[in-house]
């Protein structure tokens, strides 16, 4: 049988029969990552017609076998190393996998993470270096008219020193919460990593809850504009304000960044160029504006292109080929080279991703202050 | 169909297509409190041939309907206000609310949470008033040899003051992560609202990792004294010295607080009393220790209960009457009175819960460090 949702009762008694035993009687291990990086699915459905595998580490799901003491099975790869997403699909219903504790913040969908560690160490992996720490604030939105939470990373040392430092502000997609570059991106092992061995300098990431209750319309429309200008007006008049006066911050420019992934990423754009005066690096990971929107909220930067190249000290975007926004993220990027606007692109393998997304911030967070 | 894996793709496509609308197409409501507190639980699943909804405002589960749309539902109450964890069962299979983003932190068995708010505002509620905030800290633990995490809660204003606080060390139960007391137990919260109001004093909140990787044995047992006795090396030898010299902290035996749920409970006690040279206020949520731990451990605090009484500022033990360990945990009381030994305790309603927990935990944290 599954656990069920008592089982602190049935376990604590059970154990208070037994001693010095594990608490977990009979339990699944799902996923179990072998040293050759295959990796066993499992799943307790004795009752269960169906049960597939879907995950971001293949491109169709695969069934799954059931064995005779009813737990469903499936042994695949070996797997490239990475942090994927996957669930199960027990007759046409999707759910996260019960025996993994790693879980995606979510909104519109249930998805359970896969590490396969790299054997030269992940880029997002918990390792011997100093660790900074990630902070949980609630406040009241007075704009969106909802309690809203908002996430920080600091970095190793930050309490012990007096030193200011720059922030980087990073915004998920769609359907995320501010919690999804903490827990999926890992932005701050990734960060405490490249700081150790000096690749990144020492920051702020300030993760903001993306989703402006406004829906998610097309980015060339008014109405894409109506919502990151919201997401803007957000972030400028609600966040940055009390990150400036509640954490030791540079406040100048060069010392500001802003970057996201999918919807967070023409957030970011948009941000990043409304409020030019306010950052000099912007980073875009699988997503774009159109032609369209620039000309209308940012003609003016076109005036004089070397200027805001000049002003610009990075402008990133990146994208996988295989992304469903290929295209309109290279033409974003064509678009500006035409325009005389320097930026330095990236085209990867792989899709629409949090793979890429991590990949994306580990090289911006490079870039970003130096 | 229940949402899918890469919905970011789809709906990113499908809302390519569409303008200004929601992002979410025909989102599935689930739960959905209606202002006389009935609450409708909804899970699409058409190709099952039962749907039951299990979840602690109720002592037995409840079969679910499907309607012509493969949608099952079913609506229940009025449901006393509450934060209650619950999970649906498919065909048998345990799985957590796919409509529903608050999960239960825990290792071993999967849940959602329902939150029925109070008329007169939850003591765990989000309100509005200044809040403190929650950090993530990580950790490589030398004495258990792996990766770790423990979580904090610094109360409104820590930033912009000079001040030292107490410190509360708040640990939960077996099968439960270091996040269950923040995710669950709203342990920021509960404290944002008795700080605003002046019942509890601003304070510092640490929640461990509890999970000692030797198992959950019986209480009364010398593994379980083991089990303890591991958990009280971690906190004092890793947590409680990077707590004080990187959190503005009073460093005295009357600023320093333990207490936990269940296993945490059994840990807290043992660790109190262990270091009652460091603690002045032990808490006990649905917990106890055996005669047979108290005096082959703590004997030579019998010897003057008086002496021993006035040391412990604050001993509190609650339990809830249906609890399945309420008759060892109400012995211990009893013990405890028998032998001299000053204590409050409370019964209440309720069993072996978070409802209950959340509650002891709003009665503790108004007793520690007046």
């Amino acid at each position: 049988m599954t656990l069920k949702l008592f089982p602190i009762f049935s376990i604590f008694a059970i154990c208070s029969l037994c001693s010095g035993q594990s608490f977990r009687l009979n339990p699944i291990i799902s996923p179990e990552v072998h040293p050759d990086k295959r990796v066993t699915f499992r799943l307790r459905a004795p009752n269960a017609e169906s049960v597939e595998l879907s995950g971001q580490f293949q491109n169709v799901n695969r069934q799954m076998q059931q064995r005779e003491d009813g737990i469903w099975t499936v042994t695949l790869g070996p797997i490239k190393p990475d942090l994927y997403p996957y669930h199960f699909e027990v007759d046409g219903i999707a759910m996260n996998d019960p025996n993994n504790q790693h879980l995606f913040p979510n909104e519109g969908f249930k998805a359970s993470l896969l590490d396969v560690p790299s054997d030269e160490g992940s880029i997002y992996a918990q390792k011997d270096v100093p660790h900074g720490k990630v902070s949980y604030h609630f406040y009241d939105s007075e704009i969106v008219q909802e309690n809203r939470s908002f996430i920080v990373y600091t970095p190793p040392g930050y309490e012990r020193s007096d030193e200011s430092y720059p922030v980087f502000y990073l915004v998920s997609g769609t359907t995320d919460t501010e919690e999804t570059f903490f827990k999926v991106g890992k932005a701050n092992f990734i960060l405490d990593n490249l700081i150790a061995v000096g690749k990144a300098k020492p920051m702020i990431i300030v993760m903001p809850y993306g989703n402006m209750r406004v829906g998610t319309p097309r980015p060339h429309t008014p109405e894409a504009a109506l919502m990151y200008d919201r997401f803007a007006e957000v972030l400028m008049q609600e966040i940055v304000p009390y990150v400036e006066s509640n954490y030791r911050t540079i406040n100048e420019r060069s010392s500001r960044a802003i970057a996201g992934f999918s919807r967070g990423g023409g957030q970011s754009l948009f941000t990043g160029f409304k409020y030019i005066d306010d950052f000099a690096h912007i980073g875009s990971y699988s997503a774009y504006l159109t032609p369209e929107v620039f000309e209308t909220y940012f003609g003016p930067l076109l005036s004089d292109p070397q200027k805001t190249s000049q002003r610009l000290e990075t402008l990133w975007l990146g994208v996988g080929e295989s992304d469903f926004l290929y295209k309109p993220a290279v033409d974003f990027m064509d678009y500006l080279e035409a325009k005389g606007i320097e930026r330095e692109t990236l085209i990867t393998e792989g899709g629409h991703t949090w793979m890429n997304a991590r990949h994306y911030l580990y090289e911006t967070a490079q870039r970003f202050f130096q």
